[in-house]
This record gives C-alpha cells, structure tokens and sequence, in this order.
C-alpha cells in the first residue's frame, strides 16, 4: 500500500516548485509593484517566518523621546505579498511621534504599557483624538496623518500591524524640514514663516 | 431567420438585470468600502457618463490665488467602481495648491496652460520637484506629499486624474490648522512653535 | 481675509459627503463581499475606530486552556474596509490553539508574556515550527494549517493581527466533529477510524 | 467537559453573524462595484451553491448554429464575491461563438466532446488560433476578441470558466449591429460599407 | 494610402514590447507574489495558451482509488496572472478526494461523469453537503474544507476551475500525518489518540 | 540635540532601499503580471516622473485623420504599479478613432479643444453617445467597445488618462484585418461579406 500511495503523492509533489503558498523575499534580488522576487523554496526555513527584533526596547534618548522599530519587508522577508507588517513603538515619558502617514497602508495600535494619546485627522479635516490605555486597540485608516503622544509619566510602548508588508513611513516635519526642499516652497506650499522653517531645517539637518 | 435570431438574442439578454459592465453610483443609497451601490441600469442614460464641471475655471480670489474643481464620484457618479476620477487646477499667477496627499490614490497631472512648479517627497525624505510647461505630465505616487506652484507671470491650468473614483484630498495646513486640533497637541507633533500655529489656526478658522 | 478663504473651503467641504477615508460598518445594514455598508460619516466618533475588549483575558478554564478574543469587523466596526483586525491569545499553562486556518487572511502573532511553541504546514507539507518568546513574531502565510501551543509552565498571552477585517477562523475538529456532518463522511474523507470520530464527535457535541 | 467546551464554543459563535466566508447574493438587493448585498447567512443552503443549468444541452436551432448557456452571477448567486463563474458552449455543425471579449474576465475553456477551432487576437493584432480536442483547454487573457467555431462533423460541447462572477459578454457583431447605433457611425469607426452594415443591421434586428 | 497606413501602424505597435495582454510564465525565472516573470512576447506561441494533460484519465489505482490532474501555473505557464486554473478529477467506485483546502482560490466543480457526492464545511462549523449528478455544478468558497467522494457505482470524472493561477492544495492528511510534524504535537493539536496518529502516519509515510 | 536627532534618523533610513513609495519600471528587465521591476531606488530622478511627449502634436495626415500618442508605462517608466497612464488624441475634421477596447483599463477623456462625438456600447447592447465640447469629460468602462469622432469643423484634442499603467489598445479593425487571421474565419465569425473583408485586409495590411 505504501508503494502505491507513493505514486499518488508524486502527484501532487511533482509540481512542488511552482505550488508556494508564500514568496519569502529575495532582498538582493529585484523588487516589482507586487513585492520582492522569491527566495528559491528549498532554502526556505522557519526562521524565515520568524523575526525578534521587536522584543528590544528602542532607544528614545532623541529629540522626540521615541523609537519606531520596523518589521516591514526590508527588515523581515517573510512578510513579503502576505499583506502585513508590524513596529514597536517606545515612548519615554513626554515622548511623541509625530505627525506622519503610511501612504500604503492602514494602521492597527496595540497598548503593551503605559497611556497612548493618538489620533488622525480625516480628508474632510474632522479630528479622531483618544487616550489609549493598556490593552486598548485603535485603527488609522490608509494614507491619514496621524500621531501618538505619551500621555502617562512613565514609558508607554505598543505595537503595531499593518495592512501592507512595506506601507511606508513619511513624517510631515521630515518631508518639509530634513531635505534640501528650498525654504521659499516650503513656505509658499505650508504658510510656514520663514524663520520657523528655518530653524526646523537647522534641527533637522536639511539645506536650502 | 429573424424568428430565430429573436431567441437566440433572448438568451443572452435574459440576463440583462445582471450583467452590468457598470455600476453608477447611488449616491442617495449606502456607500461601501469598494463604492457606492449601483443606480438601477435601466435608468441609467449617457449622461451619467459625461461630466462639464471641469470646464468651467475655477474661482482663485482666494487666500491661495487657486482653485480645485472635483470630478471625483460624489460630483460625478458614473465614476463609481472605475478606478478614476479628475479635477482641474486653476493657478492665478502667484497661486499655490498647498502641501497635500491623496489618501487612496496616484495622481498624474496634464499642463493646459502656462508654467506650473510642481513636487513630491518621498518617504525616504527624497524631494522630486520639476518646473513643468504645457502639454508635460507629471505623476505624483500614491499617498505622498506633493504640491503645485504656478511658476510663470499668467494663469495657469492643469487638469489632473487619479487611480480612484474617490482618491481624498487632505491639504497639511487645513488638517493642522482648520479645525478643533488643539495647539498644544499640534505643537507638541509638528515641532512648530506656539505662535506660529496660532496664527494659522486664526487664518483657517481653527480653534482650541 | 478669512471671508475669502470661507470661499475657497467651501470647494472642498461641499464634498463632505462622498469623501470617505473610511466606512465604519454598519452591522444592521446588509454586508457586500467588499464589506459591510458604511455608517454615515456624520455619526462617527472616534470610538469607532478604538475597542477595548482585547485587554481583558480570555477565559482559558475549557477544554483546551485557551481563550480566542476576536476584534474582527462584527467586535469592532471601525476597521471595515481596512484590509485589518487583530485577536488576543490567552493560552494556559498546557493550553492550545488547535489546528486551524483562516480562509481569508495571513496571520501575524507578537509574544507578548510566556513561551509559545507555534507552526504551519505548507501545500507541500513542509513544517515550519518554531519555540516562540516574549517580543518574537512570526506570520502564518494565508489560508495554511498552523497551531499555537503554551511551551512554558506559566500562562502564554500573545496578540495577533491579520491581513482582513474578516479573517475567518476554521477549527479542523470542530469543522469536522462539532455539526451534522455524517461519521461515514468524516472517516472516508479524513482515513480516521470510527470510534475516534465518534468520540470526537461526543466531545465537541456533533451529530451524526 | 461539555458544559465547559460550551462555553469555549460560544466564543467563536457569537461572531457568527458577522464571519462570512461567502457571500450568495441577493439579487433583488442593490448591486455594488464589488458584488451584490449577501443573502442572510441563516438562509443559506446547500443549493445556494449548486446549480443544474449547465446539464441541458442549448439550443443551437438558431442563426449561428450554438447557444451560449451563463452560469454568472445572475443565474447562480452562490459565486457572488467568489471570482470565478461558468458558461457552457453547445456548437452544432458548423456552429459558431462570433468575435466577442469578456470585459471583465479571463477565460479557460475545457473541450467535452467534438473539435474546437478556437483563438483570439491580442492588442499588437498577433493571432494565437488553435485546434482544440476532446479534454484540451485553451485560456483566452481578459478583454481580448476572441471566438469558437466547431471544426468537427458533429455537435461539439465546451465548459468554460472566468476569473469573475460576472465577466460579461460582448459580442462584435450584436454591438455594431443590433441596437439603434446610427449606420454612418457604424461605418466611420470601422470601415465598413454602408450595404454591409444595412445588411447586418436588418438581420441582427437593429435600426438607425 | 497604404503608405501613409504604415506610419499610423507604427504609432501603436512601437510600444509593442510593453504592451501585453498576457505573461506566459517563464518557469526558469524568478516567482514574485504576483506570479511568474514573463516568457519574451517574441517567443509565445499559441501552444502557451493550450494545455492537454487533462483529455488523459488519471490513475486511481492508490489508495484512496482517486486522481487529481493539475492544470496550474507550473504545468500551464499560459494561466500566470490571468487569475484562472484548473483540474481534473478522476475518482474511480469508492473513490475519495479527502479532506482538503485551495489556500488562495475559490473553486468551481463540473460533473463529466457519474455521481459525486461533495461538501464543504464554513467558518462557522456550518455543513454543505449535495449528491451531484453530471452536469451539475458547485462552488467551494475560498479557503474552506471541502471533499469529493464518488456516489454512484462507476467511475465518476470532474473538471475543476479555481479563481487563481496558483490555487494551493493542502490535504488534512497529508499535512498532519506525511511528514515529520511530530506526533505528540499533532495529537495535542488535533485531539486525536496517539494510537490514531501512528497509523496514519505509518500509512501516509510520516516520520517523527 | 543634531547628534541624537542623527542616531533617530538612522532607524528610518537603514531600510531606505526597501522602503519604497514608487517602482519606477526598468523597462530592460523583465516583466511580470503586476509590472516591471523596479529601477534602483538610487538612480530615480524626478525625470522619471515626468513626460512631455503629449505636448507635441501627432500626425494626423493618414487614412483615419488621427493620431493616438500613448504615455502608458512604455513610454513612461514612472508610471510602473501605480495604476494610472494617459495618452493624447489629436483629431483632424473628419478625424476617427476607430471603435476599440482597452482590455485592461477604464478611460476618461478630456476635451482640450474641439468638439468630439464619443461613445461606447454595453454588454448589454446599449448604445450610450454624446457630442462632447471643450472641458467636458466622458468616461468609458473597462473592457467595451468605444470610439471618437470630430464632430466640428476644426481639429479636436483631447487628453485621456486610464486605470492602469498599461491598459492596452485592441482596435477592431486592427484585431480583424491586420494580420494573418484567414479571411474564412474573419467572414465566420463576424458574418462580414468575403468582398468586405478582403477589401479591408488589402486596406489594412491583412493577408490570408
């Protein structure tokens, strides 16, 4: 029985290359619109699957008293055209990130410790604002700016998942202030005074 | 022949309620995540199908000398489910559409008339910006900041489309500035000081 | 000034109806493959887009010394349309999740206390287990076989999220020994002997 | 045990409402660009799934000697959402499936009995024609013209399938020809002569 | 004219290259997790869109005394993105399809020959179970478990299509049992007696 | 502070190479169903993102009066994955762009200057046309059959974009009378007269 059973089960193993139920990513390999090409199957383990990198507080002795640590594709292959991601948010007392979109993807929070106040603002410039406590979720739907807040005395983290394996991450003051985007358009495309922008470039780094 | 034919036809037409190749939105009936629900087709007439808004300029004595006019599925629902929309920029000389993203969708915009400045940031922080003349098309990608600046002495006219029937539009400064968003909170996410988000909120008739 | 620009806002707010970033379910009102209809944008609040169920544990005195707290779209509305949902693990010392899928969705687990020892199966029957700890994640491909299991002497919590706002869970012993479906049809489609599905069949409450 | 199991079980259960895996349409509700509303899950029943239509031969008595039976989801409402639907071919002798494209579908047609010469043309105008044989199946790619004609001496009966539920049928000549698309028209955008377009005009029933 | 034809012609056929309606699976290239990279347009022949491994009976002479015939991307390059794929089935008296799930597709079963008594099994544990006769048509939503069983006392034949290239096909037994997940986590994960497990596993060629 | 702010920078911009919003094609690699893979990151500049081959008039001194400039992924790499193109028409009096499909894709068209009689047939057999002027907009669903014609005394433009990167152009004309399709199966399967269609074959470049 087991020989003929063997003969069956080449059946469906014969077209073992081509049935992959994933595409861990080849990251030195080319991207596409649709993701990353795949690592060959056969070299594929569990450990592709499996990614620790969140379970390490990120270091928020900066500016914003934060860190944002991705699992996006780039750092975690596995995740590649499976649709889903995930960071770990650290925020020291006074802590915030700020403003920011993911133009490719909805956000879900989770509370792990401490008190969150987060929210986004909406196309129709309607303000969605809570604090969050510990086992609390909140969703930011796709393409909206939004922000999180410490707003406890002591270190709050979450975790967060989102609806893409690389949804991106543009923060508003990076995007007007860390570049070499001249003062004069920044001020013209945001209201912005020029000293404002001016000194919001020399913190951020950027130029012109 | 004609006899035959008849039943034949019935075949194909007897299906008729169902087969829609289109869906005009409803827009008095419940809207979904993937659009509006479906005008009954046998009501449905050409007109659906064309819009004249677009051709009308735009008024620019305004605050920003320009004007957005939508052809998005709420103004024009033949739209529905087709995956594209319009609008047209009007640009008096000095006229400026302000920092902005479209939440759900690339845009790709078409010079008419005169010089328009025109830009995106990455998330990389990256800065794309192109001096564009008439008959140029530029492509903004999905969900990132860009901008548009009239960059010669006379009007200039633009007419842009998008990859969704209703792509958002959420400008910085309104989202920031024109609503109940508290100052502090603004500040605090934003970088900007005190005065300068004050006196913002007093122009766009934010409050708190 | 702020009379002027009451004009030009006016362009965009008129809108205000048909810009949606986001439709809230309305769960009386009939679902669509897309999701469920929207709830009008004019009654949203924030809670919609916050739920708190995922902080309290899960009741794990049962059978399998677990607890599954689901914030799907039927528990949490707001994510509707947002390609996202998230659900608690509560797993008792000895505790398991028992083999199952979700039709519709990849899975992304994040260890939040305690050792969990978790797994798929591929279409090509490869196994991919891994003993998981605090701050490890590891996905679960879409629509694939996988179980998580307590590996530690004290309780195991883990949150999870999903590539859906309705991912779909499918037990395979419940599916196979909780309903109607006739013991013949089980033993000659799963090779199992009759009385292990009739006890089962005894223990999870089917018939048949 | 069982008490206990209860109780783990209602966990799953109460989301009964809303964890759809399918959707079966309800065809006297409204349309949407995703699909029809879903019949009400406490509803649904084996029969929602299976349809018969396919079984009875068509009626090829008729000018192009073949009938085109749908099983879209306007006949069989279980394949709402699915992506996939059905058709069957019955082609008499010199039977023929005119020039026509699917909108919105791929198309994979499986020979059950007879000889199929089958083909379509792509958008650089190159032709892919083949002889197709009982058990042979040819795909025809989304939107392209393309057409059947029998090629044996007796009734030839084809299955197809389509990557939608409702991929939509457009046949050339019933599009130029059997409705009231003024002649002129007819002939300024393909060419045609005016008696050849009167011609077909009278047979296929149109006017104008 | 035909001269000034030429120039016209050459408009549309200089994107030539880039303008495809299809992309034949090159199988030698890399996969990504939209499909295959495509064959050069310059190389495909009609012979890429045709396929006739399914015209041969399959052989049913193992142990569950049936025989499934893929037509999937890896044996039909032509299918890659088109969203369609197929199969048949051969199932000779007594013959089972087991226990199964399509991770990534819908499927559609077309009863050729004989008599199939066919079920799948909901999210909500909800059973769907018809005897079908030839002709008779059924859907299996995505992701669920679903089987096929002859019902009659001849040999029964099916073609099957599936709402993606690439379907997947992951059998209950074969996944727990016919490799090396190992036993004492397969019984803890399944319920079933170590005894059960063994067997099947000594039966299906498992280890561990 | 510029020191700190530096280390937080650093966690954004480590994944800067896979952290992408854009794909921009590299037309020399390969392709595949979702678009081509993606140019370096490092090598994109804001010229990629911008086109300016619609500014330039095309010839319209040939047998159909027209000339269709396309801007689909081709011609313009920036558009790779990002689900919009576009494509000039230039319309001389009695111009025609002959009744077509895009397999692919939805169109809006834009009138520039002229007046233009536009439309498009549903798989229903409905004929939905209307005389466009200067700033109207039409939109034509995916996959049916339209055209355009000048319906002024003066040379008519108009600019269109469509739902996708590369949304194909099958002209019927073209599809039937332009290649080697065998005049036989032309007549069979269109129900032309065997003088029409050899007459547009000699026309049009056909042989067989």
């Amino acid at each position: 029985m087991l020989h003929i059973l063997f003969l069956f089960s080449l059946l469906f193993f014969s077209s073992h290359a081509s049935v992959q139920d994933f595409c861990v990513a080849n990251l030195k390999g080319p991207d596409t619109p649709a993701g990353f090409t795949c690592k060959s199957p056969a070299k594929v383990t569990v450990n592709d699957f499996v990614f620790s990198g969140l379970g390490i507080a990120g270091n928020t002795t900066n500016i914003i008293k934060a860190a944002v640590t991705p699992a996006f594709v780039g750092q975690f292959p596995g995740l590649n055209g499976l649709g889903i991601s995930a960071a770990r948010l650290d925020l020291a007392p006074a802590g915030v990130v700020p403003m920011h979109t993911h133009p490719g993807a909805s956000e879900l929070l989770f509370v792990l410790h401490g008190k969150i106040l987060a929210g986004f603002i909406s196309s129709a410039n309607d303000v969605y604002v809570k604090k969050l406590k510990k086992g609390d979720i909140m969703v930011f739907p796709q393409g909206l700016l939004h922000f999180q807040v410490n707003a406890g005395g002591s270190t709050a983290i979450a975790v967060v998942s989102f609806s893409s394996a690389n949804p991106g991450l543009q923060i508003v003051d990076f995007a007007l202030f860390a570049n070499n985007l001249p003062s004069p358009l920044v001020e013209k495309t945001t209201f912005l005074d020029d000293a404002e922008v001016k000194k919001l470039k020399a913190v951020l780094g950027g130029t012109g």
